[in-house]
Parts: structure tokens; sequence; C-alpha cells
């Protein structure tokens, strides 16, 4: 077949895992790409800290260098792929080679999360694209789903587990009844985590991708700051055991909900029911499920991380990008899924006025009236009890010494409620602990 | 906010069911979707058999006329809707609209399987879309994520549960050992069935749907007459519980696997291992699950059917349409995935050349040598048996009627091999039944 037109000049920032991934899957699914885009595309230029290291892509026919400033002011280059990471010298990368007139596929969630904003309306002036498919849950298309896919519907929710890393160590825990921290070593070492895990396990990482989820969910600006964070590195095997003997399995969510008073944007440890298919979602897999109130609840699962499955966006990006390459600005897709001026101004709600249902776990000594003080003190902030469960702990040959463990499922409720209801037990003297509270999502479909 | 552009107006075919939900999913969100697309989206004209039949939707302000021919003319009207069904009247309004340069929205599977490649043929000499979200899988973005989400990669296969009714009835069966006839009766009051069938439970719906799928994925015409189909009617309780007993839930699937040799095309019902996200897919809901060469496995679930799903999908593509509106036709996604001239001439593969695992129900007389039969029979036709469960059936007082039940499931085999060899086993005189033969597929990452 002859293709009149000149392949689509690429130009790569990283040639590491993701970088070189993208390189072999342009090279190798070259003939099936074309097919598609209607044109060749080739990377023509690319930058990396060391020329010289061994690579995981052959990269004959590339110019290399080591200077990244060269791939974006290069005027053969037409799309600059964004790989390196960070949100310094990424940021500044991506808005020079804006400024020379460049479109941008990128991977970089933190890049977009903290710098969209303004990178977006860059973009706009300069009538270029910003593709970022591959900056959340990986392979999965899951942006191009919400933005496009779903356009009929007002988003009500979505809920995802979107960090591969805290899905591996919460899998690993629940099957194989290992504790924290000797999952994450596992996982160091078979690549799956960082030597520095605080991203992954804190949840920070998610929160990245939350911020983007709910901004083309939504209609709103980035508004990463806004993000309640909450880490999975306190999760015990103890709570995990109860949470399944109660029918829930815990995930690490990202959570985003809009209510008439504003929008949440939450990541933490969360029970889901052991039977919805996100909760059979384990390892290293990521899943979103997006509730849009005409289509229902729908769910997108794949591989969130590595080479070849953050490569399959990257290219399914920059194939977008060729078709529109000599499109009027006005028709594409807006970056946000909305209008730049349509977006809404929606409040982010603090963490305080989240409503969700609670998971608790109570050490009391097992002495007469504790349970009734503890179930006093619930319903006096209006928290009313789905379900509760009581363990005995004989650890003494003092009878007075006995603890009892009890766990609580409660109804949804507003956290604050939560909080107060929460210092009041702690203070308790028959308390010993403090209480260990563990949010609790039923995502039902309505 | 001001919008300087005149609202796009829709003419649609058709007020029923996904008719009335696409008026009311448009007007219920009209704001949404114009801070989305840009541009308001109304719905200016509409025809239904009957304009005096009370409707779920408000036809305010929407001219009602009850000749078809009336929309597809109307020059202020600039995307057609499909939602007449059928494949008669269906490809000559959408010929006739496509003359007339209106773009085409439809939901229309059947229409799209075989008339397909004529539609696009004449779209693309006019220049106009033909857009087809919602005739696969309802609400499920899927044709837009295998078509442009995943453009990056080779599909290896995919394999889907794309009917609703067909889910349900075997969800029923398994989970309250219902045998198939109550299951249907109820199915067909609920409404989830027609009161003929035959398109859902025989396999023809389905494989609509998988032509369609088929086509995008590997780049290869529609062949709707080449798909291979196997109903549902004849699965049997028992089956529904040996297949539990060895760990595997029989579905409904539709299956497409590019070979070396051809495109395997096939519908029928499916053992699939419990563990696999997929095989927890039940009751109305539909998924699909795509093999990427470079993505890996990939799953997208949602309602497959239903006025508001069906009308979430139909409505993503007008704004898809909406946006392209004014564009060059040469920049837009390919019908098919792939551009026109670059469609495979890759074989479909007859059944018999198919190859599968394979579980066999075999009802045989409890004799002495039925099993060294039965096994000699297997291993001289290439076949290996992956793993074995003999019941007995004492059902005589006499131990010489005595049955047994012998269930073997395969390692995969190609299926004109176990034809000859069922053939054989079933002439054995022990045999007392014709041996019952379900597909198995294990759907693993690789």
């Amino acid at each position: 077949m002859e293709n009149l037109l000149e392949p689509v000049k690429v130009g790569l920032l990283g040639l590491g895992t993701v970088g070189g991934g993208t390189v072999n899957v342009l090279q190798r699914n070259a003939e099936e790409i074309s097919r598609r885009a209607g044109r060749g595309i080739v990377v023509s230029h690319a930058s990396a800290r060391d020329v010289n290291k061994p690579r995981i892509c052959k990269t004959d026919g590339i110019q290399l260098t080591e200077n990244p400033t060269d791939v974006v002011t290069d005027p053969d280059v037409s799309i600059v792929v964004e790989l390196i990471g960070g949100d310094t010298l990424a940021r500044e990368l991506v808005l020079t080679a804006i400024a020379n007139g460049k479109h941008i596929v990128t991977a970089n969630k933190a890049l977009i999360a903290k710098h969209g904003n303004e990178i977006f309306s860059a973009a706009q002036k300069q009538g270029v694209m910003v593709a970022f498919e591959a900056a959340v849950a990986g392979g999965i298309p899951i942006i191009k789903a919400i933005r496009e896919g779903l356009a009929g519907n007002q988003i009500e929710w979505l809920a995802g587990i979107i960090n591969g890393t805290g899905n591996f160590i919460l899998t690993e825990m629940r099957d194989k009844q290992r504790d924290f921290d000797s999952v994450l070593a596992e996982a160091q070492r078979l690549g799956y985590a960082e030597a520095d895990p605080t991203f992954d396990v804190e949840g920070i990482d998610a929160a990245h991708k939350l911020t983007i989820l709910a901004s083309i969910a939504f209609g709103i600006p980035l508004q990463f700051e806004k993000v309640y964070t909450e880490g999975i590195s306190k999760i015990t095997g103890e709570d995990v055991d109860y949470a399944n003997e109660l029918g829930f399995t815990i995930k690490h969510l990202g959570v985003s909900r809009r209510t008439e008073s504003g929008v949440e944007l939450r990541v933490h440890p969360t029970l889901i029911p052991k039977r919805r298919l996100i909760a059979n979602v384990d390892g290293v897999m990521n899943a979103v499920l997006v509730k849009g109130d005409a289509v229902g609840p729908t769910l997108y699962y794949g591989a969130g991380a590595g080479a070849e499955p953050t490569a399959s966006a990257v290219v399914g990006d920059i194939v977008d990008v060729v078709r529109v390459l000599t499109s009027d600005p006005e028709n594409r897709v807006p970056h946000l899924a909305f209008q730049p001026e349509s977006l809404s101004d929606l409040p982010i709600l603090p963490i305080e006025e989240v409503e969700t249902a609670y998971y608790l776990r109570i050490a009391a000594s097992d002495q007469t009236g504790v349970m009734a003080n503890i179930t006093t003190i619930l319903a006096d902030n209006g928290i009313s009890i789905d379900s509760m469960l009581q363990k005995e702990h004989k650890c003494s040959i003092n009878p007075a010494d006995d603890k009892a463990t009890i766990i609580i499922v409660t109804h949804t409720t507003i956290e604050k409620n939560m909080n107060e209801a929460l210092s009041k037990i702690n203070a308790l003297e028959a308390v010993s602990d403090d209480v260990v509270r563990i949010r609790l999502e039923h995502l039902d479909a309505d």
C-alpha cells in the first residue's frame, strides 16, 4: 500500500521503561498502527540522561541526545512524548515544546495533576493537543471512556483501584495472611514498589490519578492539593481478616462523588463487598468503576503499569493526535472533557463533610456497660449500626484483664459526626487503644 | 455562557424504548452535554409508527411524523439516529440519509453486521460518519476502546458476554438450580427476553455483535455469514453443576481470535474458570475481555441493553459526530478502525479448524473396559485429557444396567479431531446417549 503522506515524527523525552516500551510497540506494530492511523509514525529524536546506557529497545534511526531541549525544539518533531516523570524539568520541557508548537503526549500523572491547568491553557493558546491517557491506570483507556464514551451522562461517582503496588500488597495480605512490611519488602524485590514506596503506599500516586479522573468526570479544574489522602501502611492482618469475615475485602480506593454541596475527592483504604466485581480485581491490576446517570455502573479493568501496557496508552494517544494534526482546534475533544470556559466551580468537600459508612475495631476491657456506652455515643452522634461482632481475647490469667474486640459496621454518616463519636469512645476508660476506623463503601449501582 | 453556534439538529427514526431514552437523556443532560460538545444538541424531527401513542419521553418541540423519509430528507437535520431495528427498512433509510449528506448514529447490530460494508462505503463516498457504539454491549464504550484506546496494539483475541438475556438465563440456572425453560419464561415475563427468544438464546444477536467487534479488532471486513453460532437452549442443569464442581462456570461467549491461518469467529456456550473476572459477570450485565499484545488483558463491563444505557452510547456517538462535523473526513477515525484500503483478507476459520479445549459428558454402562476404550479413542485422535471425574448412577436393581457418568476435560485440540473422536465414542456399545460436548476456554492472559 502506498502512503503519500510522510510519516509523523515523534520526539521522546526519556528512554527508560516506558520510553523503551513505546519504541518497541511503535516498531513491532508499525504496520498495524499505520493501517489504523492512515500514516506512518516514527520516533526520530530521543533524549536520555545517558545515551550510552544499554536499553530494552533498538535505537537505530533515532537521533539520541542527552539534552532534552534539543528534542522539544527540533523543527522536524510534531509530537513530543514526555516520559521523564517528576514535575519540575518535565513542566519546563512540556511548556517549551508547546511554545514551539508541538503536540504533547505524556504518562506523567504528577505533572498533569499539579500543573495541568497551566499546561492545558498554554496548549489551548497554541492550538496544540496534550494527551495523557497513560497518566491514569496504565493501559486501560479510562480517560477516553469517561471523556468521550460517557459524554451523554452526568457522572455520579467513580471509584478506582489505581495503584498496582498498593493492590498487590493488600491482595497478598488477604490471600496469604502476611503482614504489610513483609509484602512491601517482596514488592520491592519484584520491582513493583520503588525503594522509597511513599508515593505508592501513602496514596499520593493514586491522588494524582484521582485528581485527573474527577476533573474529566465532573468538569472541574484540577485540584490535587484538595484530595484527602490516607495510605495503607497501617492496615493490619487482623482488620483484613475481620473484613473478610463480614463479607468485605479491603482495597485502596480513589473515590470521587458529586453531591449537591460539592465534590468528594478522597484516597483511603476502603472495605467493599466481596461480591462486587471490583473487589475481585487483585494483584497489580487496576480497575475503575464509573457510575453515570444514564449508563449505570461501568467498569474498566487492565494493567495499571509496566512498560508495554503504559506504552499501549501512549501509542493510542499518538494515533489520536496524528488523526487531528490538521484539524481545527475548535473541533477537538477538550483536554478536561468539558470546554475550558465551561468548567464548574463546584467546591471540593473537606473530608469532614464526606458521607460514608465505617468499619470500627474497638479494643475494650470485657466489663459490664462498655457496649452500652459505645452504642449510646454512636446513637447520640446520629450514627446507626449496620452490624456488629464481638470477639473475646482471653489474654491473661486474671479475668479482670480480659479484653474484647468489638467490630462495628455503621450505616453512612458525615465524617465529622464520626470524629466526634470516636473522640468520646477513645476517652472511655474501658477502651484501651485508639479505635481503628476504616471507611466502607457499598458501591451500589444506585 | 454564550454559545455562538446554533444547536445541532438531530432526526430520530423510532421513538420506542431506545428512542425515548435518547430524547430523555439529551433533554435531562442538555447543559452537561453542551458543556462537553461546545454546542447544543436538539432532537428536531422524529418518526414513529404511530405518532399518537403514549411515550416514555416528552416530545414538545419535536416535529413528529409517521413517514421516516421525512426525517432522512429534512434539510435542517445534520445527524440521523436510526433506532427502528431490523435490516430492510433501516438499510434503505440509512442509505437515503447518507445520500442526503446526513451523518448516522445507529444502535442496530443486525444492520451493521449484515450491511455495514455497503453502508460504510456509501458514507465514505459522501464524507459522512456512521457511528455505532450502541450496537455492541449497550452502554459500554467498547467500540471506542478497541478502535481508538487500543490502537497501538495487535489485538490477539477477544471474548465477550454480549447478550444479556442469555447471561441472565445461565446465571439463574447456576445460582438457583433452575432449568432453561423455566428461566426463559421468567425472562420473558420480566421483559428481558422477546416473545420469540431465538435471536437471543440461539446466539444470533451475539453473532451480530461479534462480527462488529472482530472487524474493528483485526481490521477485516464484516462477515456475519461466517460466524459459527450455537445457542444455550440445550444446556442442562446437570452440566452447569458438573462445571461448577470442576471450577468452571458456563457462559454464552462470543470469541474471536487471530491465528496464523485465519480468524476464529464463534458464539457458543463455554466453560470458563470461575476465578476469571468475566466469569463473575452475572445477570443481564455484559462484559468484553480484549487481549492486546502490548496492553495485555483488559475488560469492559456494564449494562448491555435497556433504554438509558443504550441511549448513553447513542448520545456519546452524537457528541463525537458533532465534534467532527466540520472536520476533514480524512482525519476521522475510520469506521472499522483501520483505513478502508487497509482491511485485511485474512480468512475466517471454519469451526472444524478452531482450536479449543472441551468438556465432555459421557453416559456409559458401568462395565469393564469402557474407560479404556474412550481414553484410547481420544489418544488416537491426538486429544489429551486435563482432568476426569466419574459419577456412578445406580438406576436399576439389576447391576448389569448400572450407568456411569464420565466427565472429561481435555486440553486444546482442533475441533475436527474432536468430531472424529466423538463419532467413535458415540458408536461404542457401552455409550448410551450422544456425548454432550461444551467448549472450554481458559482465557489466560497469555
